[in-house]
Parts: C-alpha cells; sequence; structure tokens
C-alpha cells in the first residue's frame, strides 16, 4: 500500500464510499506484510514507498542479469512501479522474461515499467545538460523523474563557453521548481544557473572529459565549490540520485 | 525592493490601497537602480534577493575586517538583512562601527542583523548533527536558516555509533520539511536519516576527524556515496550553503 | 605436523599410548624438514601452520595458472588444505590436473581442498554484508573462514539504508563471536552493527560504487574514520583477509 | 548496571545471597534508566558499557574543557570509569574541577580515573612501536587497554631496520594474546610481527614522518596492503581505536 | 645591455649617431661580462633580460631576507628594474637598506624598483578576479605586468554566480590584448570570459576557497578543464607567471 | 560571416567595389541568422567564428559517429572549416558520409576539411615534443594550429635527458613566435625551452609513462611548477587546446 | 667508439700496438660523427654510450612495431648492443625483421641482442623480489643489468611475511656490491634488507597488489619512507632504472 | 669496534704488531657486547656501524630535546661520531649538555660530533641544488656526507630555466663518483645532469614551492618518472638519506 493509496482510502472513509472496518482491515493487512522479503541473495524492501515515497530502485551495477530480474519480479509481484539503473542490454533480456512490458531506454541505460498510480509532482524539473557528451546521464535523471511523477523540461548543450546559449533560455528555467544541472570537465554551468533563479539547483558532475578531469573529479570539486546559493551536489555521474531529491522537492 | 515587498505593493494595488501610478513609479526606481555598485575591491549585488530570494551574503573568509564592513555598510544602506559567515571576532569589531545593533554568533562564526521583512518558509528545518564536535558548522547553518526566515528544530549529538539516538527522534525528524544533516568522521548519518523519511536531506561534511579523515574527505566521499535516495551534499564545513539550499526548498 | 597434530601427539605420550622415543623421533623429524621449499620462482612456506596457525594460502592474483598449479601441488604433498583465492577457471583448469578434487566457488573465485584435522573455532562468524554487490567478497570471505574450521552465518543485504534490515536481526549479529562486515559505497554498516554489539568487527570495504567511491577509497575511509569502538579495517575487497584475523579471534 | 555487576548480581541470586525479589527490582530500575542523557550538545551514552563492554569514552578533539568536563560529569555521576583521550593540559584543568582524582598522562594526552570494577581480559596485550616517536599513540593505546581491564607489556623502538631489535624479543611478542602495532614511516613492522605469531595484530599507522609519509598515509596504505595474514587497521594515530578492539578481543 | 638597449644602439649606428668602431666595443664588453654572478648561495642572471625579455625577478618565498637583498643589490647594480615577489614586510626592511628608493606592494606582497627604460607592449592587459578574496594574487600580476611595461585595466569581483557583472563590461575585456583572470572556488569565470573574446586567456586558479576546494586544486582543475578555447593556466596563486607570459604575448 | 569576411567586406565598401547598401544588407542577414542551431542533443555555435576567431571544433570524445556527423553536417553547411578531434576511425567513416573530401590524420586522431579563407597567423608555431610516444598530442597540436591558418614547424625527440638535441636547434625555436612544447614523464622540455626564448611557451603535458605517471599527472604538475618565465600549460593530451591558444597568439 | 673502445685504443696506442696516427684519425672519425641521428620521429643518441656507459635503450611503452624496428635498426648498424624494454610480442615480431639473431625473454618483456665488448661490472648484483607475482619485473632488471656486463644473483619470492626467507639467505645478499630490491603490497622488503647490508639498495614498486595498493602508490611509499639508510627508489615497475643505476655503481 | 677498526686490527696480527691472542680477546669482548643498549623509549643500535658502515643516527623530527640528548650520550660513550638531523636549536642546547665540543649546523638544522676515524671514501660527491631556498636540504646532504667520510663539491642555484648555469659547470659534475641533485618545483635538474654524466645520480626533491608544488610531490614525481638513467630518488627534503646511499657508493 503506497501512501498515495492509503491517503485514498482514507478520503474515501471520510466521504462515506469506504467502510472503517473494511479499510481498517485492509491497512492491518499491509501492516502485517513483512517490510521486506529476503532472496537471500537481496532483501526487497517493500515498504519504501511508505517511507521514502517511491518504491526500491535497483541499481544494475555489479548485479547480474538474474538477479536483476529476480529482484525485478519482487517488486511487479507487489505491483510497484519499476526501475533499473545502470542497466546493461542483457540485464533487459532477463528482465523481459518476467515483464514482457518492460521498456528498455538506450541512452539513459534504464529499464521501466509504469505500474499502479503515481502521485504528481506540483512544477516542472529542468534537465539542463552542459555538452552532448553528458547525454546519457541527463537522460537517466530526466526518466527517472517522469516515472516518479514529474513533468521535465530538458535543455540540452548549454554550456557556459557559449553562455549565449543558457542566457537565450532564462525564461524557461525560471519557471522550474527545481533544476538539475548535469556537467562534465570544468563543471560550470550549476553556478550560473544558480545565479539567475531563486529555486534549487542539484548538480550532477559527469565522468565527461579526459586528463586532469579525472573522471569526473574536476567536475564534482567545482560543483562543490560553486560560489551560487542553492546548488547542492550528487555523486559523478548519478542522474538517479539528482532526480530522486529533485523529485522529493517538487512533490512538496 | 524585494520580491515580497513587490507582491505586497501589488496586492496594494490590487486591493486598492495603492495607486497604481504610484505604484509603477516606484517598480521603475527600482529597476533603474544599478545592478550592483561597484566598491573598486567589490561589487555589491544589490538585486540578488529579486534573482535568488535573499540579499548577498558575505563570506568573511579571505577579506579584510575593513572590506567585510565596508560591504555590509552597503547592504544596510540598502536596509537589507546583513549576514556575514565565517566571521572572526575582529571583523565583528569593525562591523559594529557601522552596524551597532548586529550579533555575534561565537559558535557560528557568523553576524546577523535582521532588517525589513523576511518571507516565511512553510515548515521546519531540522539541523541534525553527529558529534559535539560537528557544532559550529550546525549552528552556522541554523543560524543562517533563521535569518532567510525559517523555523529550525536542533537535534545535536546523534550520530550513527549509538543508533538508538537518532531512531528515538524519528517523529522530530518526520515533522521537518527538509533536513540538513552535519557530520564529519565517516559521514554516515545522512544515509541512516535518508532511509526514515521522505523528505529531502542535504548533507553537511564537517573537517571534524583526524588521521585519515583528512579533513573531511573521508565524510565528504561517505555522503556522496550515500546508498539512500533524497541525499545531495554540500562542501565540506559549508553549513551556509546547506541552509541556503534548505531555504529555497521552504520557500516554495 | 600442525600444531593441533603436535598436540595430539603429546596428549597420547601423557596418556601413554605413544611411546615418548616414538614421538621425539617424529618431532625431531618435522624440526629438520626445511621451513619452505624453493621452487625458484616460489618458496612454499611449510613451516607457516606452525607459525601462524593455517598453511600458506595461494593468492591466485599476479600468478600464471602454472605458478598456481605447481605451489598447490607441494601444498598437497604436504597433505595440508589448500585454499586459493582471487583464482581465474584458468585457474581451476590447472589445479584440477594436481588436486582432482578441489572444488571452485565461482562467487567467491576460490579453489578449495579441504585436506587433514583443522582446529574447530569456538564460537560463530557471522558474515553480513550491505547491498546484494557485495557478494563476491562477502562469499570469499565466508569460505576462507570455514575451510579455517569456523562456523558462519551469513547475513546479507543489510545495508543503513533500511536501517530496519539489520535491526531486524539483532538476536543473530548478538550471538556472533566475531563479525565480519562488508561494505562498498560510503561504508557506514560497520559502525552501525559495532554500536550494537561486543564483539570485534572487522570491516572489509568493497570496490563497489562508481564516480566518488573511487574503487573503495570512500569505503574504507569510511571504516577507518568509524565512530563506533571495536572496528578494524582491512584491504579493499579483502575478504580472504578478513577472514583470516576472525580464524584466529575464534580460534582463541 | 555494567555487565559484570549484572551477572555478579544473578550468581548471588544463585547462590541464595540475595533475594530474587531484590534482584529483579535492581534490575528493573537500571532498565528503566534512559538509555542516554542529553545536555543539549552531547547526548552522553548511559547504556554503552551494557552494548559495548566499557562506557562512553570522550574524544577530546574538537570539544571545548568546558563541554569535556560537563560529560565527564554525567559519566562520573553514573559511576563509571572515565577515559579522555586527545586532552590537552586545559581539557585536564577543566575536568579536575569535577574529578579531582583524576590522572593526567602527557605522553598519552589521555585523562583518567578509574571507578568500579571492571572485568579483566584473559591474556596480555603487547603494545610494540617502531620507533621513539611513535610513543604517544602507543601510549594512548597502553593506557586505553590497562583501564579497560588489560595486562599490557610494552615494547618500544624496534623497528624493521634492526630486524634484530624485534627478533630478540621473539618470546615476548609469542606470549601475547593480542598484539597492537604502532608504526609511521612505512609502516612495515606488523607484517614482520604477524608473520611471527599466530595471534590478531592490530596495526595503528602513525602520523610521524616527513615528505612522502603524508601524514600517515605511507603507513596506513603499508599496513592495509600487508602481505602477512592476521593484521587489521586502524586509523593514523588512533592508539585509542586499537585498544578499544584488543580489549574485546582479550575479553572473550 | 638589455635588447632595447641593443636596439636602439644599432638603430644609431644606423642613423649615424653612434661610431661603429664604439658600438662594437660596447657590445663586445657586454658579451665579455659572464652571464651569471656566483653570489654561492645564488647565481644572478644577468643575461636573463637578452634571452628572455626581463631581468631576473627574486621570488621571495623560502629566501632570507639577508639573501633577497644581496640578490636585489647585484640586480640594482646591474641597473637593471628591480622585482621581489612573495615579499614579507622583514624582506623590505632589508631590501630597502640596500635600495632605498624601492616601493613595497602590500596587497600585492611584492617589492618593486623601476630603473632603465622598459619596451612598453602594444595594448592592454586585463586583470578580472572573481571576488574580493582574489585580489593579493591579482595585483600581483597587475603590479609584475606594470613594471614590465604593460598597460593594464583592472576589472574586480566579477565572479559567474552574478554573470551580469562580467556580462555588463563586455566591452573592457573586449579592448584588451591578452587577459589575465584570477579565480579561487570553482574556477569558472576563464571559461566564460575565454567565451566572449578572442584574445589568448591567462588563467590563474587562487587557494581562496575552503573544504573541498583543497588549497587551490579545484579551482585548478576547473580551469585545465575549461570548455573554452584559448585559455592556459599557470601555477595555484602564480600572479607572477601569468603576467610574465601575458608580458611576452603583448609585447609581440 | 567570418570576420575575415566581414573585414573584406567593409575593405570593399571603403575602396569603392561593393555598394555600401548592399554590404548593409548583408551584414544584417548575417546578423539576423540564429547565433546557433539547435540539433536536439547539441547547439552547434554557428556565431563562434565572430566571437572567437574560428568555427565550433567538435571534440569527438563521448560522442557517437551519428551525433559527430550530424554536427560537421551543419558546420560544412555554414561553409566553415571543418575539426574533429579525437575522432576515431568509425567517426571518419560517418563524417565522410556528409563530407566526402575530408581528410583522416590517423597520427593525430583528428578529422579535417578545409573550408572558406583562414586568416594566416604572422610567424611560425614551433611544436616541440620530448619523445616519440607524445607525437599523437604533438600531431593533434600541428594539425588543429595548420587548420588555423598558421605555419608550424615540428621539432620532436628533443627531451631533456640527451639535453644536445634541444641546444642543437636553438636557432629554430629562437625564430618562432610562440612555442608549444609537448612532454610526457617528468615534463621538463618546457622549462628548459622557456629559459632560452623570450617567447611564449604553451606547455602540453601527455599521458605518456607509466607508474609514478599517473597518466600525465607527474608531467602536469611539473610543467605547472616550471621555474622558467612565460610558460602556460593546458590539460594533459590537449594538444588542440595548445594549438587554439598558440593560434590566437599568434593572429596578434 | 664506446669509453672501453676508446680506452682499449689508448691503451694500445702506449703499448706501442697502435701508431697514434692512426688512433688519432679513429678518434677524430668518431668525434664528427652526429651525436645523434634525426629519423623524423625519433633522435637516435649515438653518443650515449660516451656520455652514460651504455648506449641508448628503447622503452617500448608507447611506441609502433615499426617504430621501434627502425630505431633498433640504427643501433644495430652502429654495433651496440640492444635492448627494448616493455616489448609486445609484436614488437619482436618487427624487431627479428630488422635483428634476426635477437631474443625475447616472455617474463621481462625484454628484446636483446648482444653485440661487441661491454666493460665487466666488479662484483655481484642481486635482484631480490618479495614475491612470485614481482618476477616480471624482477627478471626486467636481472636482464638489463646482465647486458649491461653485470654478474647477477636471484633470490626470489623471500617477502617479510616468512622472515626467515630472507634471514636464511643473509650470506648471499651480503656478498652482493649492490643490491635490487623488487616489492609490491607494503613494499617492506626493502628497509628489512637495507639493514642488514652496508652496501647501496635500490628498491623498486611494483603495481602488484590490489585496493589499497594502487596500483603501486603503497609500495612506492613504503620504500621511500624506510628507516633505513642506504635505499634509493626508482619508478614503479621500473625494473630497468634499477639496473641502469645498479649497473653504474658497480661499474666504479 | 668499527669496520675499519677491526680491519686494522687485522693487518696489525698479520704484519706481527698485535698478538694474536690479544686480537682475539679483543674481537670476543666486542661480540659479546649487546647489539643494542634498551633506554626504554629507545634502542641505541650499537652494531649498525658493523652491518651498516656508519654508527646509528638521530632523526631528531617527533622527539624531545630530552630524548635526544639521552641517546646522544650513549653513541658518545660508545666513542662513536655523532650525528643528529632535523634538529632545533632547543636540542642542540640539550645535546650540548652531554657533549659539549658538538657544533651546530644552522642552515643544515644539524648537530655534529666527530670522534674516532672514519673509512675515506674514494672519490668526490656533488651536491647540486636548482635554486636557493634548497640550501638546507643540500646542506643537510653535505654535512651528513662530510662526518661520514667524503670530500663534497657544492653546487648551488643551478636550475634548468637557465642551462647555462649547469652547463658551464660540466667539467665539476664529471669529475663527482656520485652526485646528490637537490631541487623542488619541477625537480628536472636530475634529469638533465644526469644525461651530462656516467655515475650514479641521487635525486633529492624539496617541499621548496607552492600551489600545485603540493609539498614537494611535483619534483618528487618528476625526479621518479625521469626519462634519464641512472637516477634513483629519495624522500622528500631527506638530504640525509642521500647522503647516506651516496656515501655508500663512495666507499665501494
Amino acid at each position: 500500500m503506497t501512501s498515495l493509496e492509503l491517503q485514498r482510502l482514507l478520503d474515501a472513509v471520510r466521504d462515506g464510499t469506504v467502510d472503517s472496518a473494511d479499510a481498517a482491515g485492509r491497512i492491518a493487512g499491509a501492516m502485517r506484510a513483512a517490510p521486506f522479503e529476503d532472496l537471500g541473495f537481496a532483501r526487497v524492501d517493500t515498504h519504501r514507498e511508505v517511507r521514502q515515497g517511491f518504491p526500491e530502485v535497483i541499481l544494475g551495477l555489479g548485479k547480474t542479469p538474474a538477479q536483476i530480474a529476480a529482484i525485478a519480479a519482487r517488486i511487479i509481484a507487489h505491483r510497484r512501479p519499476l526501475l533499473v539503473t545502470r542497466a546493461q542490454p542483457e540485464a533487459f533480456a532477463a528482465v523481459r522474461e518476467v515483464a514482457p512490458a518492460a521498456t528498455y531506454h538506450a541512452e539513459a541505460r534504464a529499464i521501466t515499467l509504469a505500474c499502479g498510480e503515481v502521485e504528481r509532482g506540483s512544477g516542472t524539473i529542468v534537465v539542463a545538460c552542459a555538452g552532448t557528451s553528458d547525454l546519457p546521464v541527463a537522460e537517466e535523471a530526466a526518466i527517472t523523474a517522469e516515472i516518479m511523477g514529474n513533468t521535465i523540461d530538458r535543455l540540452y548543450d548549454v554550456g557556459v563557453a557559449g553562455i549565449h546559449r543558457i542566457l537565450s533560455e532564462q525564461s524557461r528555467i525560471q519557471r522550474a521548481r527545481v533544476i538539475i544541472v548535469v556537467a562534465g570537465m570544468e563543471g560550470a554551468l550549476p553556478s550560473v544557473v544558480a545565479g539567475l533563479v531563486s529555486v534549487p539547483v542539484i548538480a550532477v558532475p559527469t565522468s565527461i572529459g579526459y586528463g586532469a578531469s579525472f573522471g569526473g573529479i574536476a567536475a564534482l570539486l567545482g560543483m562543490l565549490n560553486s560560489c551560487a546559493n542553492g546548488v547542492a551536489v550528487v555523486n559523478i555521474d548519478n542522474g538517479f540520485g539528482a532526480a530522486a531529491i529533485a523529485s522529493l522537492i517538487n512533490h512538496q
């Protein structure tokens, strides 16, 4: 039982469309369910949506296709939306066995399957990225935020070396409720964007670059040291993590 | 003219308590004002509140007391709330010359002077810290968020080595609209907190520790790699930055 | 002659079932044997069990299958239990030529062959890991500790982001005599576990993660900076090393 | 009520020297006591001894003398042994106000005050160090282990560059139940010691050295990469942490 | 004999105002002079101006006041302009003994004494800095470039978080022949500036910042990874080095 | 319309060969063109040549062959010279579909297609490299500088371990207007070269080396710390970047 | 003409077996030869033996087989001994085309071809290594030192975790004139060896290890911080470099 | 008994000036002496000269003046030459109490007292340094090598930015038997020197520099990656260590 389902059930009780004894039984049943299922190699966190607003998401990295498919099968069995990040095509093949309707987003390296109703966020999340090479991370953020119930506005290839590119889109970024800014190399874009708006900016460094970019360290440090207010940072290439916190903000 | 003042002026026009021609004149006057004042060594960003929701804040680090006092004088002249972070007692002495009513928060190393009306945030910001040694950073966050118009709930010394300390305060953290979690050493507290709530967690690593804490790097990396959803990170010891983004979230 | 064999021989002398002159001859023979055998590219440490409680273990990393098989052959010739860690399937193929009864543990990447009697540890070693991706390292620790004569209790996927998963297993971890905690990403699990028990915790950081996990550095630093008492750390991904010291503790 | 006191109380019940109803009352009283006391800036973990075998220890680093003294006063009020590590002379002056009988160990930078009975460990803990400059850390380990109820054998200035120094003390290190090895510079001593014994070795890197010792990183890395079995590592300069885990091992 | 003096002498020969035999003698005399003077602890490079366009400059860091003064005395004896960088007030006191007319620039921490004629650069060098705290480095660059014969335009506190500050000065930066951009924290200013102009940008990272700025590493990496064309970087805080190469460019 | 074309048009107006009304129409047309074209995944910066002196260059790294070809097609459509750096053979195959006349420089990993007239630089750019393994980076610099309108003099394998190799080429390096010095390993060559000339030296560290070269960090640090004046540094392996700034200098 | 050939020629003149005019002609001819040959991509340093005691050696890393073969052909044409390090089998195939008699040492990854007479070193060089996995580096050192005219004594798998292995070989290491010690992981062997002898020890860290060995950094730092006297260090995996300096020492 | 004394005694026996029985008694006496004296906090290695060619040297860093003086007193009691490195003036004051004839070398921060006869090295050791700021390290090397019985030739301020300074001293460096090269910043001098000679070069990086010199890391990495043959490296600022190995080489 998700928090949205719980709220609707209570609304129904209040409105008299559901009997309170019936409702009490359904709530008690959900509470009796174990908060996780132990698969031996994994404990599927079946209460996560209640605690955190979205069901458990599968990080594909370091898991075998068989492990991913087994966890996915349990999530689907609970009728929750499915999201697998960092998924290789082999993982998708395995997941499709247990979830034929699932979709593979190649650029984002993500598998999704919408299931049940998800509460909609109240505003728009802008996903901006500095260069074409940052697209896989930006798309991971966009796909994640979409399945979590948010409206997305994509704004790609607006790096600071051609400052007119971002300045010409000021109206779009000023309409956002939260902005995810994805950038590699020197990672300067979040500072410029945050200086133009009064909404939170979630900065995602990417491992794009070479030499002294050190796999994203340069961008990460740049963002952590941003001289602009209103910027917080997630791990290198962590488009998912940026979307997760942006979605929480957008659902308040 | 702050955004709050602007909104109130327009409300007054709508309500007929202010003449529209008069209002037009006042808005035009604010727009004619230069967006920054050049002091030679500094350009005071007088339009920042319009763009970013709070006036320019002075980072005391690396500025002389005389420079700090000169910038403070300009902010006060514009009748904006004053906040100086990383302020040494010498800086406070200089600021008091130009702002006798200013307050020095010794633990937070901050100077404040409330001025004009600030829009109130809609919920509570919890500021939690792992250990007693993290207090200066936690207090910088709390003082900053307070002057920006937020209600604060402080929750100190709740590190993960005695997990019952944070678990026994679950009801307080679940009432928050945003949570700032301050921790040094291994920086594990944000992961545990974020796993218990469905609101954004802003994690602040501190330089508390020794040896392989490397001045806060261990805590920073721990937080960036958090396995929990809904965590974003600011710079080491950056209590101010955490409060700035938390306040933006709390004002939506 | 292992220390267990030596002790049994002396017990037999005391009990009169073995003649003291006969025993003296057998002990002298063992002492005359060279303490290592020189294979040119390797010196097999045949006295290690006497000094350290378990025969030499072969680290497969950086050795050719032929070198591994040659060292394994000497260990088997001395009738000692065989353990090869970080073994590729090619190494197993080569070892099987000289030790047809050997077993390959694919997840743990280890080859084992029990041989002779090994002294049993007095308690249980819990092997806990934070996520499914940590299994290879956790299994290396478990397999190693088992062949060294210990009883193992596996507790997998109990990371701190869902703190109820570890809290619900408190009784199992409190029954342990030593606990091995395996975790990647932010490496926070050992701090939480050590805060719940009064037995030594051996923490193993893993290279699981991406971006600012830096191949396990984040987890390593987190564990070294643990705010909990009773934690010591081994090298990144060193499941074997954790089991070796845990076994020594469990044999006291 | 410590675990030792609890065990004695139950023994007395079994032996008939204490009435069972009386005992039940005393146990219930201890359970009713809050598991921590909130001083605002600190939460004193009054149940830690039950969970972890030794009362809360105060890390002096980053706390003011007044904060240290206030926490010390609460520990003494509960009649528990007091240990403050990383204590400056000013902290000792403040503690002496609330605990006149406390002792300051200058080399170890520690404050102690024995109080109540502590369970004795079953064997000897050897504390070895490589050079004279490592003494402060070695002494912190020795003082900590002593107040935790262990017998200590100190073995100082036995670094590997004069290998005969450690070899000539083989009989002493082979009599130990646990060995703490403290070393800076290249940190090679734990590998040599662990190769000579079959007991756990807790390695403590120190920040002693210059240039490429990088404040103890060289020693830390050396110890983490030890080619010997049975070595686990604590943070740089963390004599306290080494003693804490060594004491747990020695109390099994 | 500087290159300017040499060129003027040859012009005079061409114009007949100096006898060619006389000129030959003077040139031969200069060539006979040793290319350096050995003071024991230092070799003053008296031919550097011929090879590199400006006489030897004294880096004050790591030299005693007496050493600085002794080297300064030799430079003055050769009638060359004097520049001491990273000079403490004590060094200035010592230099004033041998060069009473020397000037101390406190903000730039530099000592100068103009002497002889210096060839003028053909355009203007803009020195821009991101924040007030970057002034010492920016002033070192400006003072250095001035004594090397360049016209300077200072543009201070134009960091990217308030992008309108630099955009409003576009006409000044587009008039420059070379631009020195000084910035700490995330070091993003050079990328934005270089995207607006078609002249070389010399980027100087500063050690301004805290936490993950790591003494200027964040800014250094940001600048090395600049996505804009036409940026090259000098060492952290190396205002002098930026001015030296900028002056060479401006003298072509 | 490039700056060269603009200048020629204005010259023609001055000389009367083009009617001023006609010219005004052509300039207005160019200004009406959007400053970039949005391809969705990329915004081609069509005004870059006006702002920065050379059209947008495609960094092949991290882009798919299809993306590279699509951007290349737009640049060619604007009749601008094409340069793709870090181009794999697959990228060249895709580009050849849209630009059959393009050339692939295998050693430099670059694709070029000259198009339209490019303003010539006024002097020679020397490209020197320390060892044979540095050739790919040196060639990237040389090819880039050539297509940007510069005359190149290549000076390869002149590392400092055989100092006579560079000393014997002094006359060539002294004839240069700018010098690009490419070196891996210890990166000492720029210091030696800069000490011999009075022109700017652009230093390019390469990732050539092993062990403690750390992928070019050793060379990068060596160059940033150069004790010679007149050296500025670009990113590791960034031959393109060195050529871009060298070309700006050579065009003044 | 090598230094040995030169010395022999002068001896022959002294002894009257060669005419002085004839000798003068041969010496002059050698001096007339250019000190290097320019192949375009490489300058073969034909005078290196005169300056440095051994002809130019080819580092195979980063060079194509064709480049290696071309340089090898020139060295052979000058009748000098050939040594190619870091040579892949493909490089050997190419070299064999120009030097059919060349040998490939697979473990050492080196190609050699003895040619002409090389002066013999006066003592023995011991090459010791800590583990079997260090053999490739140890063999590179041994093969290099052999072709440079030295007698080698190999002592493999004598790491410090079984200290009796090195102690039992004391007589061999004490007979050496120089000792090369090769070790990965914690790199402690050089300290122990240097403490036992009074000859120079050249320490070679290897990249053997995993996790916190960081590709040899742990061993490198351990060796740089050696507490023993008489140790100097070369680059990670640089068996060649160790042999080169050891050979210079052994030829004095 | 030093090795020199031992050799002289045996020569005297051979020559008949000392009776063989008398000699046997003196040798037996020396062998009976313990190989070290235990002062509790230090074990003075009284046999080090026999094993390593020079008595134990006191590293002053991290020892109290009292500890230094106590160890010094024991060395003097054995009539061995005294050397204390990294000695503060306070340490000298304490040593002078037990050794009134000791000398303090302020620039080198060393205390010496010659005592007994030391075997002379066979050649000259050149100590070269790149800049004036490197003098303290260079002097530590020179003072150390002198008391160990070597003839020193100092060559200071010969850095590579003015390459003629070192080239003009070629004859001096070519006369050396070993060369110690001390350099900070980019650390390029050893490569240039080693390319000019055929004797071993011991490179000493110094912590001189700022910014990206990272306390000597830049110089250290430069030296480890030297492209010249015959270079080995000691720790940053380790003038003593360089002299120790150089002296061993010079005594062969």
